[in-house]
């Protein structure tokens, strides 16, 4: 209803669906009205219709011609899958893309349906500065995810593979807007005022920079979430997405996004993928067992996504039925049955 | 003269002299002994040759054989980097390698001296621990390097790309053991003691495990780095190299190594390694001219490698002269007098 073609609707839709399901509310139906805004402010175009290419043999480029990130993303894994198959490593490079999603859904179907380890990287408009010594936003939030496939109980794929998705920045902006509505303070070392001063007032820090998470290795990874992302694909660079924003959009930028996919099938040094999920619940067995007894010790430790899979597993106890917000049901309904 | 084959002690000779002449006192000369030794307890095997063999299109394997990693490395570049011009993107495994080295030099020629963007990841024997809950070392220290071409003067390639090789622990573990020497105190943080209470005693630290930087999100890129490294090349994971390891023994195990390199000439969006390379210039240019001011504003801030490079040109000017202590000087003399 917003201008949305309906293959970019369905992939947007379900990209929701799955934030929903997996308690991330935050990229849940939360975003919606941002969606809807963007398509119908011209921001996002919504008939882009994604161009798959393949430009090397182990090399695919997406140009999603000024559309939302999710379906062109979508439309170039099978291309990927595939060259990861034949070579043993590929590489998906996405152009013009607006990202309005979590970075975790472009990597997990790889692992969880394909079996492959995957890596992805994103830029963003420029929030973050260098550290130490910066005193103004250069670098992006930068997130960059990981995927490694787990085998299943009956010896498949597990719908659970092993997932981080986490920005260079050392607190989400997110709370850290959470913090300016509600007037708390932030701790120490997350941000810069609007004159290059450490600070733990949110809005100063909104007004200022974020810092990237431990210093200048946080730094480090930010500049090479920037480089793969945006000189690769030939986007634009975080600090230019700034300068050129228009004045008062929070809206995210069009950028680009490189996701590396290795197959352990072709890519190991022997066993091929058996061999490979064996010895990674080696691995996660090992610290699984850890937390258990850190938790008997009332220490609590956790892996990355699992409180997202205890959710999914809580959504699939009650059907499917999530909770939400009553306002935002009304939002949504709203936009729906408007023009 | 401690019974490494010829091939394999010019590539590590080599080695030695970079990080002498880098100012990377602690992978310089400072190292032989512990080459030495570990050739002459026969821990390391000295007349491993290195096996390279292409195991998938985009795809190479390297069998150190029990030897050092840096010749095993050296020796699958050659076939890594035709791969990626031929593909757009390769992948190097190196299996059964003693890794004594920094993890830099094994990407910083693929930028520097063939135009490739490359990701190096190493694991090690278990010192670090599982952040947050962790209370006991699970993780190695986890390096993980980043090489990105870069524009010369000339317009060809520079001897000084972007480069980065850090650990996914807080504070380096050499370090901790000069803090301990001196009985200096560690920043809170950095360490956990014996009984996974954390400390600032560096003993106490050495005796119990070291923390990943930025607590959850180094914990996730030191799991990301033990994946790839170990499960991908089939070696040892941190917790079963610390096992396995002989009592006393503090010097590094066989472990698995994983190369990514990606050639901007074919894996790019338009424009080839040229159009690449400009933008490299434009983002780090705009970094640089930022550093500059903040130098001006009297904060100091530096990309990685900065020190390094600096470093070299210092030893350059000094026509290759470097200082080294006497008593190390003497000590290699004696090793190199020995039978």
């Amino acid at each position: 209803n917003a201008g949305l073609n309906e293959n970019a609707a369905v992939a947007v839709a379900a990209n929701i669906t799955r934030a929903e399901q997996d308690g991330c509310k935050s990229h849940g139906l939360f975003r919606l009205p941002g969606y809807c805004a963007s398509l119908r402010s011209g921001k996002v175009n919504g008939a882009a219709v994604p161009e798959v290419r393949s430009i090397a043999p182990a090399c695919v480029l997406v140009d999603a011609g000024g559309g939302l990130s999710t379906p062109a993303v979508l439309s170039g894994h099978g291309m990927l899958v595939e060259k990861a198959r034949a070579n043993g490593i590929a590489a998906l490079l996405v152009t013009r893309a607006h990202h309005f999603a979590a970075l975790w859904p472009d990597v997990e179907p790889l692992a969880a349906e394909h079996g492959l380890v995957a890596m992805a990287f994103l830029n963003s408009k420029a929030f973050v500065a260098h550290a130490p010594g910066g005193r103004k936003p250069v670098y992006g939030t930068n997130p960059m995810a990981f995927a490694c496939p787990r085998r299943s109980p009956d010896g498949g794929l597990s719908e659970r593979p092993f997932v981080f998705d986490q920005a260079s920045a050392t607190m989400a902006r997110g709370d850290m807007m959470i913090a300016a509505r509600d007037g708390h303070a932030i701790p120490a070392g997350c941000a810069l005022d609007e004159h290059g001063e450490p600070t733990t007032d949110a809005a100063a820090g909104l007004r200022g920079a974020q810092l990237p998470f431990a210093g200048h290795k946080g730094t480090a990874i930010a500049l090479m979430v920037e480089i793969l992302a945006a000189s690769l694909t030939g986007d634009a660079f975080a600090h230019e997405a700034l300068a050129s924003a228009a004045p008062g959009d929070k809206g995210p930028t069009q950028h680009g996004e490189v996701i590396l996919a290795i197959d352990p099938e072709r890519c190991s040094a022997g066993g091929g993928r058996a061999a490979f999920l064996s010895r990674v619940e080696d691995l996660l067995g090992f610290v699984e067992a850890e937390a258990t007894e850190a938790e008997e010790a009332g220490h609590s430790m956790r892996l990355p996504s699992q409180r997202r899979f205890a959710a999914r597993q809580r959504t699939a106890e009650e059907e499917g039925v999530v909770e939400v917000p009553e306002a935002l049901l009304q939002e949504c309904s709203a936009l729906a049955a408007s023009d």
